[in-house]
């Protein structure tokens, strides 16, 4: 359990242990305190089954690519082979020219669930974290299913940890940014909020969970808004999301 | 282990129950033995990971889709949710009116791997089985996308069970059948041979390996032959693979 600065809390800027994995049963702390800035964190989660992600659920970057806004959510899978963790390098396949980062509020499942009315969608929600949804437009664009393009090793960053005590109404209305440090200037890439989303997030859960069974630990990536664009080796793109933390990640090339 | 009748042993039509996972270390025979015909199989392999299957992967099929064979094999993936084994129903979802079997050749990869070269894939297929990549073909059309389509709970049979005594070189010329049995009449709808894939097993494990790590029990689909169908409610399907056995499955509707 992290303790942030800006939660006012007793012990700032740390890290409580905690024996268990909450997804499958009660935790108990072991007392012990780090520094955050002492300790590495690895992905707060490795979905068990599936990252399942939605295309074009913000309309100006369905815009931006020049798609249209489908009527149901545009659901795509993405392997839990592909998750890392915040400060983990993002590989650059050797197999593309154009890897874009897409920022997404990224949403953790916390119970087996099939078929969830809208409603009941907070019971089986666990937690937000941030997630980047790469992609590879060129081998997007010519392999027309997004398997590979979006599936590489790598191409699935979340973190850096994950909050529980935001509402569906309280993450429905989180700012969420990117960013890209470049040569050692940080650019803005994407700012919007995800108020944005076309199909929201229970709605999405709804939706998801109508055709698959959702597990505990499964990820559902909401979509990203407009200003999406390229990443190379040497770059670090960070995803900050209102509420939640930043997800930063280097990008390496396949060789380095 | 299963021993069949057309193997010859010594005790035919039995099943010979073991203790542990042979994709995770060496196992223990019980010694206990039961007839094939008085048990219960279910799915011979859940992936922890994933199903990686190929489109458009038999040229003849390919062109009854109205579709190229495209250059590099097409990769979508299906999760590990969709998998039930032998005799396990198709629950045909209402929100589809078209459903179709494909017959496929299952690729059931042994160890963890990367970057497998052609040549060495021998040494990470731990064995091959019979799936069927069942597909809402409205919603594929629709969606654009087929990770709903493809993706449905109950969508990906895979079974009876593991062969693992095949070289790539004969898992790549057998007879592969789907027959449909409706109505009690029983209706041949696809046959062809694993030799008319465009890429073959090899190539298809290499190349997937090189944008995604393969886990113990992952799955690849190597495509189905000309030939699919419809199938609905009271329908059983049945894919056939010579040498590996039949997979049977009924199909039901959403209400029972």
């Amino acid at each position: 359990t992290v303790e942030l600065d800006e939660d006012h809390g007793e012990h700032p800027g740390t890290i409580q242990l905690l024996n268990g994995d909450p997804l499958v049963a009660a935790v108990q702390y072991t007392g012990e305190r780090l520094l955050l800035d002492e300790v590495r964190l690895v992905a707060p989660v490795i979905p068990r089954s599936k990252v399942v992600a939605v295309g074009r659920n913000y309309a100006a970057h369905a815009a931006e690519m020049g798609n249209d806004v489908p009527a149901e959510p545009m659901v795509f899978l993405k392997p839990n082979t592909a998750v890392i963790g915040s400060g983990e390098p993002i590989i650059y396949p050797q197999q593309t020219n154009a890897v874009d980062h897409e920022a997404e509020l990224a949403v953790v499942i916390g119970r087996i669930c099939k078929d969830v009315p809208v409603e009941r969608v907070p019971e089986v929600v666990f937690g937000y974290t941030c997630g980047n949804d790469v992609s590879a437009r060129d081998l997007q664009k010519s392999d027309g299913q997004w398997g590979r393009a979006k599936g590489f090793d790598t191409f699935c960053p979340l973190g850096p940890w994950v909050v529980t005590h935001l509402s569906i109404a309280e993450a429905s209305d989180l700012q969420i940014r990117s960013t890209v440090t470049r040569d050692g200037r940080t650019i803005e890439r994407q700012s919007s909020t995800t108020a944005h989303m076309v199909h929201g997030i229970a709605e999405l859960v709804s939706f998801v969970s109508s055709f698959t069974t959702l597990l505990p630990g499964d990820v559902i990536l909401t979509g990203t808004p407009e200003g999406v664009g390229r990443i190379e080796p040497g770059d670090t793109v960070h995803v900050e999301i209102e509420g939640i933390g930043t997800l930063s990640n280097p990008v390496v090339a396949t060789d380095g």
